[in-house]
């Protein structure tokens, strides 16, 4: 959190923020909701118990809300070090297109493993429309960091053994965007090849939470609150670490073309353009899209803007297809 | 105004919001400021007379608090329609480079004109380091839409007899920005070559002022609030008019690459990636930037991060230089 001279405090009045016109009907309908979520009541830290019911319960009403769009696909199980892969090919891929979207998921560094893994992942691996390997890596309370890092990167090492670099982008929402960013920083450090591409939705890019929008989007973002989820993953490690905080990172030693994501309302949307600046500072190309009033979570995938979302990491995953 | 379902307001509370860490101690010490400016007495519209005077006052204050940087330059002065340019060749121009930015100065349509002109448009060319012309345009309360438009469409018709389309580059920041996408849309819409490219920083895209950001960033923006600025310039006109507000625009018939930059506590950051959205949806390349806990005048240029931004805006007009 930030401290500050209590003299620079900016005090803004209460306020009734309607919902702007200036987004789609389904975007509208959405926001009109208000809060999507309670928040939960979290367990203390050293209690691995209540964390691991929660986790359950959490995972449970996402898989009731979400069961997946019946998207067809093929999905193979591979063991990858101490994780598992799902390598998803679904309908709709090109004969002859070899391309991998490395995708790692989202979900606060404790959500979204196993059967949300496999759901999730074949959606994505339909929309984006490209060969897909979703990593169930493992998760707190049981494995800290950096077992879920370790994970990603073993299964990018088990890729490049069937796979060019060049044919590999690497990317993830949220939680997952930043161990995306983190994977491929330790990659480079690790001197691997790298990927042809990065994908970072609405990246967690800064586990200090020293980002504006924590505190001027808080309330305005329909999905996302602070949560002790991400001290759960770092289990004590310096926040500042670049493999636990990638907006820290040192891109001058090279780092793949991106393509950044978020949303006006969005609490992370300082992360998303801090780390945007961090890549253009170091000469990397980066390019951004910011959705009008979309919260963390965009409108639920029930809105046009989403689609136009999809549209742009198509088009990136077009051009990072080897010539 | 937006209008919208009572029921669906969104209730924040009283807040205070720390200045943040998150970006230079040259950047915290502005915030640390807090509001920059009383909002002024607006008159009536119906009050040419006090509009006037207003305005005198307020080009006067900002001469006094930036009276230009001393930046050496040769400056032509060139009548053109009803209007003049300033040709301004900053020093530093490389021999032979014949790229002019065609530069349309903000001041949300009242202010900036005359002596503001002159100072900023010589401060603009030495940061971005080409030729320009600098429009002094003519303005509301004797000057309402379209003489704005007007003047910069003949500015550009005139530079279209000196230069190649391809070696020029039209920009501007706030109302300076609609007024660039504006004359675009209509250099088009009349038939004439595109420019190489569009500079849009912080664009007044749409005057209805339907951006969700003009609610949600209110209070944290430092610089601007709603005035009736906008409809003194419109004068009754249909502000969805997409000469007035381009964000309404069609697109697919043809616009030149644009880069669109903005803060996260810019009023106009709704407005600024809301347009970016319409051109990206017509498939133009189009780059945003959006610097951390900026607002709309950035860090009124005291700031690494209004450096950044100049070298963006650079590194673009680099891209536009013609083969």
């Amino acid at each position: 959190m930030t401290t500050s001279d209590a003299r620079a405090m900016l005090r803004l009045p209460a306020r009734e923020i309607p919902v702007p016109t200036s987004v789609s009907e389904q975007a509208r309908a959405i926001l009109a909701l208000g809060p999507l979520f309670a928040t939960p009541q979290w367990p203390p830290l050293d209690d691995p118990e209540a964390w691991r019911a929660l986790i359950a319960e959490l995972d449970g009403t996402a898989l009731r809300m979400a069961p997946g769009s019946g998207a067809h696909a093929e999905v193979e199980e591979i063991p990858v070090g101490r994780a598992r892969v799902l390598a998803i090919t679904p309908d709709g891929v090109e004969p002859g297109d070899r391309r991998v979207y490395l995708e790692i998921h989202g979900g606060a560094f404790i959500q979204g493993g196993g059967e949300l893994c496999r759901t999730r992942g074949i959606d994505n691996a339909y929309r984006v429309g490209v060969h897909s390997w979703s990593v169930d890596y493992r998760m707190p309370p049981d494995h800290p960091f950096p077992a879920a890092l370790d994970d990603c990167l073993a299964a990018y090492r088990a890729l490049l053994e069937r796979r060019d670099a060049g044919e590999i982008v690497v990317g993830g929402v949220s939680a997952g965007a930043n161990l995306a960013a983190a994977t491929v920083l330790r990659a480079r450090d690790e001197g691997l090849p790298l990927p042809a591409g990065v994908v970072l939705a609405t990246p967690a890019a800064d586990l200090t939470e020293s980002g504006d929008t924590w505190q001027t989007n808080l309330g305005l973002d329909n999905l996302l609150a602070p949560s002790p989820a991400p001290l759960l993953y770092a289990a004590g490690h310096d926040l500042r670490d670049p493999y636990l905080s990638p907006v820290f990172g040192d891109f001058t030693a090279g780092f793949p073309p991106a393509i950044l994501l978020s949303g006006t309302r969005d609490v992370l949307l300082s992360d998303t353009v801090r780390l945007h600046r961090a890549l253009r500072a170091a000469d990397v190309p980066a390019d951004l899209h910011v959705w009008e009033a979309a919260s963390h979570g965009g409108f639920l995938g029930r809105a046009p803007e989403d689609d136009e979302r999809t549209r742009e990491i198509r088009r990136f995953l077009a051009r990072c297809r080897p010539a």
